[in-house]
């Protein structure tokens, strides 16, 4: 499994995987300028909200370094003006906002010169990417408790490793089970419109050797009437109240579940709980019309002049979930309630 | 609306929209020769069962044509040859079978000489393609019953104008409620692996001007829930005493319509009914895994070496189904079985 971001200690650089060309091509990046990183967010290069969190730290840690030779002045003003860049990469990144808050939060609080705070920022770039493999593991060690010897994971966008730094959310509980020697294949999602299943997905399982299929967006139903989906893992945006938040075509597909009797498993860490809010406090994000019309920009499917609906994410009520799996173990929603609901 | 195929009278042709350049061209061909229509259906430049029967029973007016000035002996000898050939087409459509025995029955039970059977034929095909149309009519004007001015319907597929002879099983309803002057809108879901909704559905709408738009298959449920839909009417290719088969994710769209109590209506002419099955009688197509791994033969999405997972067909059962709408009127499926099955 590659890290999709890394800090290269050595050289004082970013790493990532360009997966803009994934599944054709494994291509990294290396950037030793914040602007880089930044458009590597906006371009997507790397997506997946506890990826994109990883690399602003580490743009902000690249900043630091340009300007650890000014006056502490100059340096704060400087550093303002890079959180504030950064946060334009792309405003509907919640993590992206997140991860620059906290390194802003150590540099004004600081008493130490430039210098000293470029060190201290570097190490904690490095610590929001320790953190994220920490949370990514305890998820699979909890989640792999509900996987069986010879189940087949039927995900549902990519929650894997490249939407993370490493070991993903989703598919943190299969590549736990693996390493427990249980015997577990992969069902992916194509997940229209921007096909992060078909291309994600089926990408960093093949290269993991997890047995992994793709099958389109509409056939989860059937396949799991065939008896060919043995459990359901996806990942989420964010989890309120009463619902989960997640990639288009998550409700239809704990729906089948449900109809099915298969349980249905949402993977989250705690960070994306988001209990204050219920369904009706949140907007659900409508992107361009040309996603769907034009297939990763290149097949022109509809006729022209015909407007495509394209909304990003779907509403999954609590009453489909079976369960969900935080890095303190697996709750069903009422007991997560209870345990985190202050 | 434009008939997908049509006898030329003048000029003994047959002449049909070549469907594979939808919705971008509108290029019509024309045969003369029998074995060109096969192989039409075959390249499926026309697809959909009853448009296909349409062509199958213009191909044999063709051969008959052809044959005309032979002895009896040779010509049925020839006609027997013809059949054999069309039958080879596209092995799946059931249609096909149908069309081509119903014109071998006339042939080898008329007493005629040759020209005269020819004669007898040619009328036969044109009133094949007049009956379909006649069915659907009926279709629409018993479904348009059920639609309500400023309905939004959502149908799956391409069940219109373009998959029969003319004015399609599943939008006839729309098209009937329109001519009463009911505003009615139509939501497509672009039917992913061959996006016959975002292709045929949008282009045969907008060509008629009924308003469209078109959705992911993986947002419906969304859709509804966001109350964007009033009701569903798809097509079908089976139905059996126990379930509807139509096109893969038509279970989903179900599911989600009973969820968010949304009237789920299938469109199905008597002819489709298959009432002495039951859902462990049919086997559900496999199709090739490229269909969905390489979208429309242009894009590969997967990586190289993963299979994707391509069923045709999809199972909806009857405790989903609101209303069967057939050409004697809208029945509840008890009401449909009591009124069919003998």
């Amino acid at each position: 499994m590659i890290p999709s971001i890394e800090w290269v200690d050595e050289e004082n650089k970013v790493k990532m995987i360009d997966q803009t060309l994934l599944p054709h091509e494994l291509k990294f990046l290396e950037f030793e300028d914040y602007r880089e990183v930044a458009n590597s967010i906006t371009v997507m290069n790397i997506r997946g909200a506890p990826a994109i969190g990883a690399a602003a730290s580490m743009a902000m840690a690249l900043a630091t370094l340009e300007y650890k030779d000014l006056s502490k002045d100059e340096f704060l003003e400087k550093m303002n003006e890079a959180a504030n860049h950064m946060r334009k990469a792309r405003p509907t990144a919640s993590n992206l906002f997140w991860a620059v808050n906290r390194m802003m939060k150590i540099i004004e609080n600081s008493n130490g010169s430039p210098s000293e705070i470029s060190e201290e920022i570097v190490e904690e770039a490095k610590l929001v990417a320790q953190e994220d493999v920490n949370v990514n593991k305890s998820i699979g060690k909890h989640g792999a408790e509900i996987l069986a010897d010879g189940d087949t994971v039927l995900t549902h966008c990519n929650a894997g490793s490249l939407a993370t730094v490493q070991y993903g959310t989703a598919l943190a509980p299969v590549r736990a089970a693996i390493e427990q020697r249980k015997k577990i294949s992969v069902v992916a999602d194509e997940t229209r419109p921007r096909l992060q299943g078909a291309r994600l997905t089926a990408y960093e399982c093949q290269y993991d050797k997890i047995p992994v299929k793709v099958c389109a967006d509409n056939s989860s139903g059937l396949l799991m009437k065939l008896g060919k989906i043995d459990k359901v893992i996806v990942g989420t945006d964010r989890v309120s109240s009463d619902a989960v938040f997640n990639k288009i075509g998550t409700y239809l597909v704990a729906l089948a579940a449900k109809d099915n009797n298969i349980p249905f498993y949402v993977a989250c860490p705690r960070s994306t709980l988001s209990l204050k809010d219920t369904i009706d406090d949140v907007e659900i994000e409508q992107r361009d019309s040309g996603e769907v019309s034009k297939i990763l920009g290149k097949v022109q499917v509809t006729p022209e002049g015909v407007e495509c609906l394209n909304y990003a994410f779907d509403i999954t009520p609590f009453r489909l979930v079976t369960g969900i799996i935080t890095e303190d173990g697996v709750f069903t929603p009422e007991e997560m309630l209870k345990k985190y609901k202050e």
